[in-house]
């Protein structure tokens, strides 16, 4: 029981007995101890997906061996927001334990990540086009992958939040149909693979979840529209409430009933690696819900800006190193400047 | 001489010989008579461009002959902000003159438009493909477009902004070089076709304007760089202070030195013919900086949110159709969706 928590618990005793107005201290607390709670929510976060290896060619240059995988960035960027990160993934023998006690130190949970002692780690290998916004896949081995069955620890139950990232809709499902609660929000992401191979069961999970996560092209594949406005209206009616549209260096944008709300993608100068861009978007995304355990569509908006930030500083480097690096300074100096890049200001007299 | 040119005159008479910090009339009037304003700019617009008619095929449907043109697409749409519009361009026999009298009654003035007795208007034909980003030219007749050599009238000469539609290089500059007092703001667009054929002439022009409008494929041909941000940079070093560049659908980002603003373009339900759109952007932007007379960063940004608006509206119809229909409150409602569409409210606490 740390500091905060001591606080927490003597003063809602008092508290409680003594106020009928009575509201929970966290809500109080914020106020004054903003940087410590921005760290220490008492509810949590799950992240499910894949923590991997990923060989990776750009025009700016080439790493051969280097830690990925979806659950690895949603983490590692998540973790700037909220605390615990209780992460369910599938390792091998092979995956660093460096890289492992990285993430504890970051309050980022391990009981539901399954190592298997006698095989490899997920790796997968890509190279960009010069252009950086499309790749080709040149390996994908499955390894650990192929026996993946994500299991909700007890200790994970109480979790608020679930990000569903990348992985086959029956493994979502599974982990959906897990949970004793049901989450306050569950995000899920997906990829034009399972809309080949597995759409009815993607179909199902759509039925499940809060928030989807694609990219334009997904999002024209799943509905069968062109018009990304008609693309997201069917959509929403296959499930989820909100839709996430990912363009890229071109922006995203949210969907809602009949409310659009477009955030843009920051111009860089150089975009070195895309590579985990979209995971530490969904990262930053549910991160922020998290921390300020508002699901409404302003803050969603927020949200999004506070995704696409973090995406800005993944790809200044190979994998998630820079993730590791950057400070809450650093972060809210990047949405200032995405507040300067959209701001105007109008009068229609 | 109208009403609002007897009041000023006369004011002005009075105040200039009793008053040291004398302002000009009109930015004490524009504060009473807004509206009136709002059309009615003592100071003028010139555009310079084509005059012409389009054959289009879209995935929505097919005209044969419609009237188009950059220069008709920027009139029509500065004209719903700032009068006269001081027209420049070159047309054929058969031009349609119930065209020319509605473009008049916009108090377009036609005398800097030149008509060739034994020639056709220029032609252009192209059918754009499924996802309405690209197209494909079928037909270029230039016909009178083959002799163009813009003459600025005398009527013309105290116009404070310039627009120059896209054309060959020698004939913009010849514009330039016909105005006896240098303009307020010289803004250009052109095209990767003079890119090719007249760098040279190009570059000349750009030495002597003060915006540029491109879109990202011609941005990236100009400055041989991929990376948009450093694409700006070496452009903004060619001459123009200021750098539009146009990504369609993706919206639209305006550098200024080491400052970047974006707008994004309405997610709309159905694009139903592109043609136009940006020279409509184009129009909207330069009517609304003439209106305003305010050059700065600050006031450009709404310029190009006013711009954006206004090519939304183009691509509703074939042709320019949608831009003759549309009122000041159509406008301001659609500039209303913009502000939606962007607007977030982050604190960093």
């Amino acid at each position: 029981m740390g500091y905060r928590d001591e606080v927490e618990s003597a003063f809602t005793h008092n508290v409680k007995q003594n106020n009928p107005d009575y509201k929970p201290i966290a809500v109080i607390l914020s106020y004054f101890c903003n940087d410590f709670s921005s760290t220490t929510n008492h509810m949590s976060l799950i992240t499910v997906g894949t923590m991997a290896f990923d060989a990776i060619e750009t025009p700016f240059g080439k790493v051969d061996q280097i830690v990925g995988g979806s659950a690895t960035y949603v983490a590692y960027s998540a973790s700037q927001f909220v605390s615990p990160i209780n992460q369910i993934s599938i390792i091998g023998y092979d995956f660093p334990s460096e890289e492992l006690e990285a993430m504890k130190k970051r309050d980022i949970h391990m009981e539901g990540v399954e190592v298997v002692p006698d095989k490899k780690s997920f790796f997968w290998s890509g190279k960009y086009h010069l252009d950086m916004n499309s790749r080709d896949t040149l390996v994908t081995d499955l390894n650990v992958l192929a026996d993946f069955n994500p299991v909700v620890p007890e200790s994970y139950q109480s979790s608020e939040f679930l990000m569903l990232g990348n992985l086959m809709p029956k493994l979502q499902m599974s982990v959906i149909d897990q949970m004793k609660t049901r989450p306050k929000l569950i995000v899920m992401d997906t990829m034009n693979f399972w809309m080949d191979v597995a759409m009815d069961d993607l179909k199902e999970v759509l039925k499940k979840v809060d928030v989807l996560l694609v990219n334009d092209a997904e999002a024209r594949q799943l509905s069968g529209e062109i018009s990304l406005v008609k693309a997201a209206r069917i959509i929403m009616d296959m499930g989820p409430a909100f839709l996430i549209i990912k363009k890229g260096e071109h922006g995203a944008l949210l969907f809602h009933k009949n409310h659009v709300f477009f955030a843009p993608a920051l111009p860089l100068e150089e975009v070195f690696d895309p590579t985990g861009a979209g995971d530490t978007f969904a990262g930053g995304f549910i991160g922020h819900i998290a921390k300020t355990k508002d699901i409404s569509f302003e803050n969603m908006k927020r949200a999004i800006i506070v995704g696409s930030a973090l995406a800005s500083f993944c790809v200044e480097k190979f994998g998630p190193e820079r993730l590791k690096e950057i400070s809450k300074a650093d972060i809210d100096a990047r949405i200032q400047e995405f507040v300067q890049l959209v701001n105007f200001d109008i009068d229609l007299g």
